[in-house]
């Protein structure tokens, strides 16, 4: 998480008012009502993204090193933390979805409160960055970005369970027909992974250590709809031997018989987005699969995950079937950002064979930034990659992201490998 | 449920829309955000209110004796459908809060285009309102104002939650100190209860019928916050010998030890309502109490609750006691109703000790509109009386309110009782 | 509660023998596991029943009226009191089928160290049993009889999860073609209902007080099994205009759509009981039903549910229709009575369309024995009349019997009722 | 889970008998009773146990092996599977308690006649005994030895529920004071971990394979009591950033702290075993932690627990720190087995810092027995080592054994361990 490279506070501030904007064009299709709501525990209202964004340079940067800063509100402290013990107590998770004040305007109005403390702090300390406040201002820009795509993952989830089935995006991307799945090998070895930590990482991906390989072959794109409906049609959901004890048991419960945002219309399926409920695209990479999915899909195609290090091996040596969309395009997204075409690209994180867990020498940050991964090491499954959500600065080959085997509603795909 | 009298079609557009107007008044204060939450699936989103009555109206009127009516949205029906399930499935009760559109200004169209058409049914038919059509106008309009009371406690609810305790209204009535409780009898005697059915009523008033009743006497007015207070300084949270064996579980399970939007700071108690967080009045009378507590209370000042039928023998001989506020303040408040004075008076509906249960000789109506009132006789006690948001036209003898016995989000107040 | 008749004392010791005795013949077919598990929080294993009425007389006549009594197990009453709150805490009751110590035979121990300790008492006081002495152990005698019912319903309760269907009784009784369903009509007027308390009663059966009813006519037999099928070919479960709310959200819940034990083998039905799985009677009158399903049932019937006091002065006036056994066997059946042949007799209890609440007048009892009825008037309903393994002394017109409205395990059947 | 060497029939008929002998003895002391109940469903009866582990060689050697085998009861297919969704469906878990029929003498029955049927096998086959029936009967021992410790587990779980708090064993073994903690250390490098499968190993354990480890230092013994009871003193119980934010939330939820079965009277800790409820021996290795506890317990230390591989590299060159019983008395051990006696060791299941993951090349098995490791792996955590009550063959350096982070019951302990 450290950033041992020169800074420029000009540079920064830029960083820091793109990053901000970009939170804001995310949230302006969105109505009042749209910005309030929280479907599950999981996931939180578009407001109080916005909002707890902010706190965190509040609550990071401004209470800690300006003197005299005065908060713009002293309750949002507790409402707006999320899981920071160290901070202090909570609101209710799951009681995030009742807090209609203050209002979207406000919310708006405490984000410019803040960015003025922060520009005044970028500016008088122009000359001066201290390596502590460029840390947490590059972390608090990360972690923005992080909610980011929440953002896009949390409405389009709330959103869902309305029989109206909003439209907000137009022109999902048309996928054409994807060319036979072929494999890609990576040979047995003694291999480096992790962040050497030169330009800003996260804590969990460092530190970088050395890993020992067997040989594999990684396919060379994701399972696409098609492939996903011929598992479905074969039986994948009746068949108890492909499923893990826990996955079967989830399914079961649930009456899972398909991806998350699929219902079946007259014999066709169809999916939910962003862009409406819509006839599902058979070449499109199948997505919202939860890790049991993922592995069960795996297991019926005599194949199985990758481990989260044989992803970055096969990341790092062959980009070109990881990162499928266009850099150039990327590089310049969030200036031109525009919340309609968001849904514009292909790619999803991976679920990969991996729990989440620390590094060998993984040490957790003094205070309470140290509560930002540590804690969550358990029971969850690492996904590689990214999203078409994803900002592109986060795509990167060490990015770890993490959730529960059973997560459905972030921007999940599958990749499937092989013992060679 | 039925109406004798004859009817004038000029008299009924003008309280139709005198009802209708009053719904829309009283979601006036509140924003989008506010307009679209829901606290727990007891109560619902005032948006909600909004669409539901309007879509009783499409319904149970314009949808069968218009010919050639165009619904506004055939999915209306489905996501507007309280509970009839002879109309069709029904949108789920606990994610009403998830309906972010349609937004309260396409809720408000939807309002004035089945209003508009309502007043060509009452203009075209004015000269031949037909019985039927009569009668459900009547329940129409009735069942609104049951939805306007509720629209006051589901948001006062729902706001309870936001650790900024927002404010709505202003000037919460104060009340003076209250004279020394008396006790009023009623003498042992066959007497007729429910209602004889010359103006409108609810199905579950009727038939009028004798009951026999042995003498009791009953308190003069409701328990005021400072005896209740009295009540939890000696105990009676912990005492369960005062307390139903259901009651006590319930109470220990929530760890209840105060009528609900209480709270302490330093000592003192303070109660949460649209007027923002407030020290508590001593002199008002106690409310937000389940039927568990009421029950509690009487038990410990060695009295018991009324029965319905004592309670409706009791209000009809001594109306004064009842009816504490100004008959002639109320008779105009409709026309003149103010979103920001609805706290102006003390009444509160009265628990008593009968369930809800059918009058001897009770007979649902013939279709959908059957399910209105008696599918709901099981495990729910029922209250008496009105409270300060009632709809004045709705504060009869007879009228036969009805809850859970742990409900405590509505208006509901204390009156004790003795066997004489 | 009050025994106002002379006692002698001879007499009381040879009731109390015969009451004790007959609870150990009960459990005598069943072994030591049988007797130990809990197939659900309102049912207790044997054993827990052979301790707990054991447990209520030393707790309610030993220790307070024996000096210097010395208790079995002091551990015992915590482990079987069942919620005696003045008594003190209580093992919690989901956790009873845990309790594998003591073993049956040191329960029988527990019974006899109690037993003899009893007969002191009885001797020693032989000529000045005093009033409150007689009242107890009348009631603990009463009480130990609603747990003997409570034991053949909770033992094939637990059996029946057992996919062996254990057998333990033989040649269950065959009914005759019952016939054509008559009616007995009641005239309106003003009835006395309730106990007046000459012999032994339960408190809630007391004060005797006046009702008015209407005029009625009330079926002359229960509904048979195979009336009840033809409901159910009707689609009598899948019609939510037949049921109550909370009625049709518990069916849809538990997917119910047979009485309890029923289950389906080839398109015929089966019910299982401790004569194991056998065929369906046709003629047998139908039991293990809800209050939801009786009532959902008299709707479809066109009919009602009798009111508990329409029951008790239908039985008093028509006792032929209610009391279908014959008295002269019963009166003799404690004495000889042997646990294979229970299931003789055809009655059941029969719910009524009263919610259990006190009677006018009524007085909770000082003390702890005060929490034996009153504490559970809340969401029960009353159901009238006995069933094959109720004692025979306590039929009589004036019990009430109460449970959930959900109740199935107990030996429960359906009269209906018409308004005339 | 191959074994290549030459099998002698004799001999496996001696370790056949041997194994079967052993887990009727230990469930010998108890009762009836107490072999019926079942205490969560992560638990089993004694019975179930006894009936189980028979069904497994009916099932995967007889049946398919023996031609005209006659299965001893056709139901207990259903009844007695544990989780084989390819052998059929499963009698619910949760109920396994409910089954007090079969009693324990006809579960003994269906041992012998199950053995009876093995021992031909054995016999028949002396001079051909193929490499798969060998495969499956080393399979089912093993399957056995794995329930033996479980029903120790289990039943001490079930007896802690009664506050007679039952004494089954005597003479805990009490702990002399052990040395200061020292650290043995354990260089970088590759290492090759996983069982070569010579001799019987699970599935789960194979294949070999390599592994790069950073250096680490390990405690040179378990975590004792006293130094669990300075954590709890600490605090420990009390501080979000020691936990993991899922453990933090189970404890809080729970109301956890301290180890299961601890309970505190006048101040000083006790804890149940099969010993009774005995004063807290501060020299034992503490027992009966979650892996959130065992981890907490590791931070608070400035520590962490070893990954699976880790350990499994240190207890390959320091054996004497991990095996700290007396072999030669191990191993004589079944043989005089004596179920009063089992408390004797000190060794327990020490949970690493690795997820329940496949090793690389990793094949689950064809048929029914693939069911029995690979579908296990998600959400669990690996412990290493043995407990007092595992059978001495399976403690060896490459056993893998797991249960979900919140696992208490079992006799789970801590070893920690720092990067060097």
């Amino acid at each position: 998480m450290t950033a041992h490279h020169p800074v420029d506070s000009l540079l920064m501030k830029h960083s820091y008012d793109q990053v901000r904007r970009l939170s804001e064009t995310l949230a302006s299709p969105y109505s009042e009502a749209d910005q309030t709501v929280q479907s599950m525990p999981d996931a939180s209202p578009l407001k109080w993204h916005l909002a707890h964004t902010t706190w965190f340079f509040e609550t990071f940067i401004l209470k800690p090193m300006v003197s005299n800063y005065k908060v713009f509100n002293p309750k949002y402290e507790y409402l707006f933390n999320s899981y920071y013990n160290s901070v202090g107590s909570q609101f209710p998770r799951s009681n995030r979805g009742l807090i209609t004040r203050p209002g979207k305007e406000e919310v708006l109005e405490y984000r410019g409160y803040v960015d003025a403390a922060m520009h005044s702090v970028l500016e008088e300390r122009s000359d001066r960055l201290d390596r502590r406040l460029v840390q947490l201002l590059e972390l608090g820009l990360a972690h923005e970005q992080q909610h980011q795509e929440l953002m896009v993952t949390d409405i389009q989830h709330a959103m869902s369970f309305n029989p109206l089935y909003p439209k907000v995006t137009d022109n999902p991307k048309v996928f054409e027909a994807p060319a036979e799945l072929g494999w890609v090998s990576v040979a047995e070895g003694l291999y480096e992974v992790g962040n050497a930590n030169e330009a800003f990482c996260f804590d969990n991906e460092t530190p970088r250590h050395k890993v020992y390989l067997h040989s594999f072959r990684a396919a060379d794109r994701l399972v696409t709809n098609s492939e996903y409906i011929r598992f479905i049609k074969a039986g994948g959901y009746q068949d108890p031997l492909l499923w893990l004890s826990e996955g079967w048991a989830w399914k079961s419960e649930h009456q899972i018989e398909a991806p998350l945002y699929w219902q079946q219309s007259e014999g066709e399926w169809q999916a939910y987005s962003l862009a409406g409920l819509q006839a599902l695209d058979p070449n499109a990479p199948v997505r919202h699969v939860s890790y049991f999915e993922a592995n069960a899909y795996a297991q019926w195609a005599n194949a199985r995950l990758l481990t989260e290090f044989e992803w970055e091996v096969l990341a790092s040596s062959h980009p070109e079937i990881v990162d499928q969309y266009d850099p150039a395009v990327l590089a310049t997204k969030p200036a031109q950002a525009n919340a309609k075409d968001i849904q514009l690209f292909n790619q999803l994180w991976q679920w990969t064979a991996s729990q989440y867990l620390p590094y060998p020498g993984f040490e957790v940050q003094e205070g309470a930034v140290g509560e930002y991964n540590g804690k969550f090491m358990s029971n969850q499954f690492v996904l590689r990659g990214g999203s078409f959500v994803t900002p592109p600065s986060h795509v990167r080959t060490t990015y770890r992201n993490f959730f529960p085997a059973t997560t459905r509603w972030q921007f999940t795909g599958i990749r499937i490998a092989r013992n060679d």
